[in-house]
C-alpha cells in the first residue's frame, strides 16, 4: 500500500494531460523542440540555488536510511554535475530531429503513393532509481523526438525531482510548448509505477532503467509495450590463434576502462590450447588494475591466487572490478557457455582465424557481436548516434545501442487519386 | 483446468527443441529454406486424404458443439483450398530472404567497422482461432524468415492442425532441416497457451492472431513481447471539399468489397456542409448492395429508414454490411470522433482542400493514414511486400502492414583489428 497522499491530480488526469501534450509535440517544428531544449539546458546550469536543497533534503534521508556510497554518489548534485548535463541537453538539441524522416516509400503500379514516415511514439514513460540526472535526460531525449514524457524516479530522489521536473515544466512552457509534455508521478509512490505499467491507451512505450531487478519487474507487470535496455553479462573469448598483445589490451580494456556499465566485461573464456600461454600476461595486466579473478580448476591450476569461480559467478554482472574467468575446450565450448550465461548483450572473439570469427559472429546470438575489439565499443556514442539512449537487450523494435530514430515509431501516408481497389 | 492429457514431451522441453531448431534456422541459407518452403507445398497440395479426414472430424465437433455457420466455414478445408495453401507457400519461396540483409553500417572514426543486419527473431509463437489455414501461413513465414514457430490453434481445429503441423515437420526433416522448426503445443490445451504467453527466454516474439478479444487477452498476460495486429475500426470523412463521385465509389469499395477483413470501412463521417448532398447518393450506393447504415440523428434527417447508432455502434469493428454514419461539424470534429474511437489502423479523408489533407495527415494518429483513397489499400499485398503477415496497430517494432522484414530482429557486427576504448 502506498503511503503518498496524492492532493493534485488524478493519476489517469495526469495521463490525459500527457497525451494531450503529446498531439501538440506531433506537429511541433524542430525548431520549436530544441528551443524548448536550450531553454532546459540554461534552467539547469543556472538553477543550483533552486536545484541543491532539495537534493541535499533527498541526501540527508539517504543517509538517514543507511543508502550504500555507491547509490548516495549516484543521487548527489552539484554545480559541475549540473553544468554537464545542461551541456548534455545541448548536445542533444544539436542532433538532426529523427520526425517526419521518410523510412521507405514508393508508387505503386495503380499509381498511389506510399511512404512510411517516422513519428513519435506519443508518451513515453521511464521507470528508473535514484539517479536524478536521468530525469533531464530521458526528458530531453523524449522532447528531441516529439513525445510526452512521464517520469517515474526511485523515490529516494523525489524532492530533486520535483524540482528538475518543475523547472523542465517552466523552460518548455516558456518557449510556447506545453509545460505537461514531461510530468513526474512520483506523488503516486509505488501504486503510481504499478499502475503506469497497466497504463496500455495511455502510454505507448516504457523503458525501464536501472538493476535487473527493476528490468525485469516491468517487463512481467507492464501491459504496455517495453523497451528492455540491459544487463550485460558480457563475454570475450580469446581463440587458440588469440594475438597474445591484443588479447591483453582488449580484455584490459574491456573490464577495467569503465568496470560499472553494461558493456564492460564479466566473463573471459580461453582456448585450452592456449590457456598457459595467454592466461599468465592476461591476467597480470588486470591484477595490476586491481580486478579480483574469479576462476575455474583449469585457470587456477595455471595462475596461483584465483578465487574460486562458483555456479553463480557465470550468470553475474559483476560492474565492479572482479572477472569471471574459464577455459574453454574450443569455440563450440565457448559459444555453449556464452548461450547459457550470456544477457544477449555483447561478445567479442580475439582471433586471427577467417573461420571461427565468421562463425562467432553469424552463431552468437546477442545485440552486439565483436572479433577483434573491446566490448566497452557498445554505445550510441561511440557508434555515432549522438544521443544515448540506452542498450536494448531484446529483440523486438531496437537492438544495441539506441539513437533517436529507435524513440520513434512510423506510420504510412498514402495518397491516391481516388483510388479503390479492384 | 486443462483436461488434456499430456503424454509426450514436456512443455519445456518442446520449447528447448524449438530454440535448437532455431539455432540451425538462423544460418540456413535461403536455399534450404526455400527447399523446405517448396516441399511443404509439395505436401499440402497432395496430402488431401491425411487432411481432410481430420477436418472432418473437427467439422463434425463443430457443428455438435453449435458453432456459427462463419466459424464453421472459416475450419473446412477441401481440395481447392489446399491448393491455394500450397500455391501461397510457393509465393512465399519465391520472395527475398530477408536474413543477412544489412540495415545499415559504416566505419567509425577509429577504423572499427560496424554493420547492423537482419538476423531471425529465434523462436515465434502464434496464438489464433480455428483456422487451419494460419498454421500453414504462420509456418511458411516464419521459416522463410528463419524462425522456429509454436503454434496455438484454436482447439476447434486441433486435430487437423495435427495432422498439418505432422506434414510441415516431415516436409522440413526431408530437406535436412530441424523438425521441430514447425511445433503445435495444442496438445497442452489453454495451460499451454497461458504458459506460451509466459515463456520469457524461450519465445522471442508472440503473435496472436484473431478476435479482439484473444489479442487482448494475449497482450495483457503476456510477458513474452507481442505484435499486435489487429482490430479496424476504420473511417472516411467526407471533407467538404470532396469529390462527389469519390466520394461514392470509395465509401462502396471501403465498406462493401470485402467486409469482413479489418481494412474495411466502419464508420463513415461527413462534413456538416455536404451532408446533405453526399449523404444520399453515397448511401444509395451501399443499401444496392445490402449494407445497413446505422446513423447519428442528422443522418436521419436527411436520408429515411436508417437505423439509429448507439454509443456502442462508433467504437463496433463490425465485420459485415453495416456501417456508422455520422455528421460532423468540421474537420476538427472529424479527428475528435477518430482520436475517441479508432483503432488507430487506417483512416481516409476525400478531399480536394490541400491545407484540409495535410492536416490530416499529420494530425490522425494511426499506422496508416490516407487522402482520397479506399481504407482496402492496408495490406501487405498491395504495398508490394509479397506476404501477408498481419497488419501491426501497435507502435513499437512494426506499424501497418508488415512484411518478411518485420518477422525480423537484428544484431550488430563490429569488426576490429584489436581496437580498445580510449
Amino acid at each position: 500500500m502506498s503511503q503518498n497522499v496524492v492532493t493534485g491530480p488524478t493519476f489517469l488526469a495526469k495521463l490525459d494531460a500527457s497525451r494531450e501534450a503529446a498531439r501538440v509535440l506531433a506537429t511541433a517544428t524542430a525548431g520549436q523542440k530544441d528551443a524548448a531544449l536550450r531553454a532546459i539546458a540554461d534552467v539547469v546550469a543556472s538553477s543550483a540555488e533552486r536545484i541543491l536543497p532539495a537534493n541535499d533534503l533527498d541526501l540527508a534521508n539517504a543517509r538517514e536510511n543507511g543508502l550504500s556510497a555507491g547509490m548516495q554518489d549516484r543521487l548527489r548534485l552539484d554545480a559541475a554535475r549540473l553544468g554537464a548535463l545542461a551541456e548534455a541537453v545541448r548536445e542533444v538539441a544539436a542532433l538532426t530531429d529523427p520526425i517526419g524522416q521518410v523510412v521507405r516509400g514508393s508508387t505503386l503500379p495503380n499509381g498511389l503513393k506510399i511512404a512510411q514516415v517516422r513519428v513519435p511514439f506519443g508518451v513515453v514513460g521511464a521507470i528508473y532509481e535514484a539517479r536524478p540526472n536521468v530525469t533531464i535526460d530521458i526528458a530531453a531525449l523524449a522532447l528531441k523526438s516529439g513525445n510526452a514524457a512521464v517520469l517515474r524516479g526511485g523515490s529516494a530522489a523525489q524532492n530533486t525531482n520535483a524540482v528538475l521536473v518543475e523547472l523542465l515544466q517552466e523552460a518548455i512552457a516558456g518557449v510556447g510548448l506545453p509545460a505537461d509534455s514531461v510530468q513526474t508521478i512520483d506523488e503516486f509512490g509505488r501504486d503510481g509505477a504499478a499502475q503506469l505499467m497497466r497504463a496500455r491507451g495511455y502510454v505507448d512505450v516504457l523503458i525501464p532503467r536501472g538493476s535487473a531487478d527493476l528490468i525485469n519487474t516491468v517487463v512481467s507487470q507492464s501491459t504496455v509495450p517495453v523497451i528492455e535496455t540491459g544487463a550485460g553479462v558480457v563475454h570475450i573469448f580469446l581463440d587458440e590463434s588469440a594475438d597474445e598483445s591484443s588479447a591483453v589490451d582488449i580484455v584490459h580494456n574491456a573490464k577495467v576502462q569503465r568496470p560499472s556499465v553494461c558493456n564492460a566485461l564479466e566473463t573471459l573464456l580461453v582456448h585450452r590450447a592456449v590457456a598457459e600461454q595467454l592466461l599468465p600476461p592476461v591476467l597480470a595486466a588486470l591484477r595490476a588494475s586491481g580486478v579480483t579473478i574469479h576462476g575455474d580448476e583449469a585457470t587456477r591450476a595455471i595462475v596461483a591466487d584465483v578465487v574460486p569461480a562458483t555456479e553463480e559467478d557465470w550468470a553475474t554482472e559483476y560492474m565492479s572490478l572482479d572477472l569471471s574467468v574459464r577455459v574453454v575446450d574450443d569455440l563450440d565450448a565457448a559459444m555453449d557457455h556464452i548461450r547459457r550465461y550470456s544477457t544477449h548483450h555483447t561478445e567479442s572473439i580475439i582471433t586471427n582465424n577467417l573461420a571461427r570469427a565468421e562463425r562467432f559472429l553469424a552463431e552468437v546470438d546477442s545485440a552486439v557481436v565483436m572479433v577483434n575489439a573491446s566490448t566497452r565499443f557498445t554505445d550510441g556514442g561511440e557508434f555515432g548516434f549522438g544521443a544515448e539512449v540506452g542498450i536494448s537487450t531484446q529483440k523486438l523494435h531496437a537492438r544495441g545501442p539506441m539513437g533517436l530514430g529507435e524513440l520513434t515509431s512510423t506510420k504510412w501516408v498514402v495518397r491516391g487519386t481516388g483510388h479503390v481497389r479492384g
